[in-house]
């Protein structure tokens, strides 16, 4: 079997367990992602004004998040939906972490952004439309910050460990992947979440591997269970997006948890996450 | 919300939770499937010999199984492959049911085959290549034997909903909605496993909903994983391919697990299926 | 090339071109589909009454269709949509026959129809929910009579062959093979519609191939293009949906062309047709 | 009709066609694509050499060709993929134009190319992998330079105006939209071809719309049938690849035509074409 997926994904031969390396941790301020803990990443779709983020970034913190998520320089799913705060926005994320101590994670859209973005962020995330925009991978790698890689809508499992191996070839091993669901045929959600590609991501990679249950189905009264679903699958920690208002967010908000609905989920995991790493112990099997 | 599933599904309507009806369960000898037991199915893709459906019967009783899967009518997957032992299984496996006390689940492909697969069957499965053969599932609802539903590789949420509703309509309350993995663009793995949509299903209809982790991914050592997957998801049960020898079976080896595989699985699962019925309580949100 | 193809496609290989054989030629009634002449297939989604099926049934006589096509057991797109007049429905396509001499296409759905509708109709079809219902496909097959197989909405090329190789594997060379659109992710028509799956088989295969452009779009506005991409993709016929009031059909009715409609489509078709079999003859490069 | 179009596509309104607007022609040297001359562009998937450019320029521009295509700076389909010979290709394309008077395209990655592209280029194409790529479109877009833009392999057909619709907002109304083939769950060919949306966008938009038969299918000897398929959709043109040795190309060979290939297929279209003006005026129906 080891031979197998080997052939498989040779064109992502870095990106796989070896005798060398079967699990890469990434540190961020005091943080270790792909280590023991499960590590939330939490926040607002959109940095929208210093209350707003310093009020999530409070919260999150008080309920045992360790990463504040937030978009300064938005992906927009039209041309004319909301475009970010910008640098404004980068500054209040930089303000909330010195509040909080949370790592920041935010957006990079454009290449030309990159000095800027890695100025304040703590990770760089490339975002599911740009996951083939390679010219933006590198040049995000070659800021030496981690890279948060989120798969695309219709990104393969194969094509998103080519790109993580893009990363790594430009000389920053500090990768993490992230699922946050597939376009397919149906539309009973948002999009099709792929837990499975988490479990076999697990298994066949070192990297860290977190799950976007907001995303993946954009319906916030189903975030918890998709939640639950990736701490099963084995992902190392998840992002996930909270606002006060979500009625009121200048984006996303139907897949955005109310403070409540955050601190229920976080209650409802406690107990997954404990399985957690005995579950990775017990499987059956081993992928090469 | 509630207004918009409702809307949305307006085809399946007797599928969906009302007032009236939050969730059903169905009775099988001694079983309740869909109340408060998670209910394991386990078997060999197709019955072999005697010899094999009575050991494998034997032994995931032991491991906790209550339901006993095994194809005597073969799903081909091509024109080619093994079409079963017909009336012969049949017979095998209601020797293995007299033995153990499991109840039997067995496929029927074809109308002219309800009697007789009725007259052995405790459970009759409609396969994912039958999910849309309205004339079959009528006359299956029509033995008045308890239907498990297996979703089509190609069949959105709805289309499974409606094709439970026509169960339904025709008399008989007792369908199992069974979710296997969909055809995406996506090859990693057999197929697309769709946890999500057993999360909407348990959230919206009234249906017990399990899963079937063996096709979902066609990979051994992913499916303790997928299972786990499932249990989070909150289904009521699952059901999967156990062999003796799995490189010997005459289908679907290299998805089922051996006795051993089976036994480390059952062990890991427990600490996720203790946690299940309290997880369903802490939710936040409901769909209506 | 050659050897890929024949590799790739191994489990149907009866469906292939051979040294032996490089076209089927079916013939129904005075009609040969897949040889020379291009062969329009026309009708109503369902047949409604006499007076509507004999009225079309003159009508597209005179605009050069040879075929009738009209459902009479309906394959449902929902559990509650119409199902078709069932036996009287026979009887009137089978007097449209005695009237024009056109040959009939009608749909099987169950295995237990297929001796009264092998009595009534001249080439029997099997919709795309049924494509992988092999039961049926081999009880169609061994009626003797032609048999139309519409590719499933989810069917590879390969799934479409291997249910042709499974009819000739019950004695019945006589398959004509039909495109008409596939379920993908993108919804701006009823499906997306594959007229290189049509190239491609031209090519391969040694069977008939024909195209829906009714089924592919659910437009009526973009069917008469559709048959002209079907023409250029190098297809044997066509079969389409033809109403005297569209909007009044009892199914279908969005996709049915009105006899204008379907008049300026034969008249637009007509150079196209008659490029077809130079065409065909000055393709560079030759497929095994 | 009209009012459906116009609400679904409501997002990308200054694409679609309205009584100010029933055609755009976009101009480049003295050509006008989107006028009644169908516009074929040829040329290597990858500019390699002096030779090798300036004799395909050469040969493509004597049987009918008006724009000579070749990437400079290369989208990888892998990360080690070739990455083009940057600003020396452009430098070649140029001195191929001024010798055959070839109209260029080429593509454009990274928006900090976008004046050195179109320093040299006569259209910017934006390739599918950056058909999200929002950042770069408005800079391809601001250069003032005609826009090809190729449609993604994962974008919807409202995708795709979307993104057209950005262009034009940036005050570049000169876009020309390209069908190059979507992912599905169907392997055969390399993407599944959808002229359908050709058919569909040439009913609605105003843009002009071209056909990319070589990536659609990534088989050699399936692009001349699929270039016959894309001018019976209606599409204004097509993008073709050519090499003298496609064995021996740097990148695609595979789908890349010989002239003596190309030379067939520009013969067995030439009877097509002609019918295609002629075509579009009888179509029945009209889509708003």
């Amino acid at each position: 079997m080891r031979a197998s997926w080997q052939e498989r994904f040779a064109e992502a031969s870095d990106v796989l367990k070896s005798s060398q390396r079967q699990q890469t941790v990434v540190r961020v301020l005091d943080l270790e992602i792909g280590g023991s803990d499960f590590i939330t990443m939490a926040g607002p779709c959109s940095v929208e004004t210093e209350q707003q983020i310093l009020s999530i970034a409070a919260h999150v913190r008080k309920q045992g998040a360790r990463v504040l998520r937030g978009g300064a320089f938005k992906p927009r799913s039209s041309p004319y939906a909301f475009q970010g705060l910008g640098l404004a926005g980068l500054k209040l994320l930089a303000k909330a972490r010195s509040e909080t101590g949370l790592a920041i994670v935010t957006e990079v859209m454009s290449e030309d952004d990159v000095p800027l973005v890695a100025e304040y962020a703590d990770i760089l995330q490339i975002g599911s439309r740009s996951m083939e925009n390679y010219t933006l991978i590198e040049a995000a790698a070659r800021s030496g910050k981690p890279i948060l890689l989120k798969r695309g809508m219709m990104a393969t499992v194969e094509d998103l460990m080519r790109s993580a191996q893009l990363a790594i070839g430009a000389g920053n091993p500090n990768v993490i992947l992230c699922e946050r669901g597939i376009r397919t045929f149906d539309n009973a959600l948002r999009n099709t979440y792929d837990p499975a590609a988490i479990a076999l991501l697990k298994q066949i990679s070192h990297l860290p591997v977190i799950a976007d249950p907001s995303h993946a189905c954009g319906h916030r009264e189903l975030v918890p269970a998709l939640a639950r679903i990736g701490v099963a699958a084995g992902a190392d920690g998840m992002i996930v997006e909270v606002h006060p208002q979500p009625e009121k967010a200048w984006s996303d908000g139907e897949q955005s948890l109310s403070f409540d609905e955050f601190d229920g989920m976080m209650a409802m995991l406690e107990p997954y996450i404990a399985l957690r790493g005995a579950a990775n112990r017990t499987l059956v099997g081993r992928v090469g």
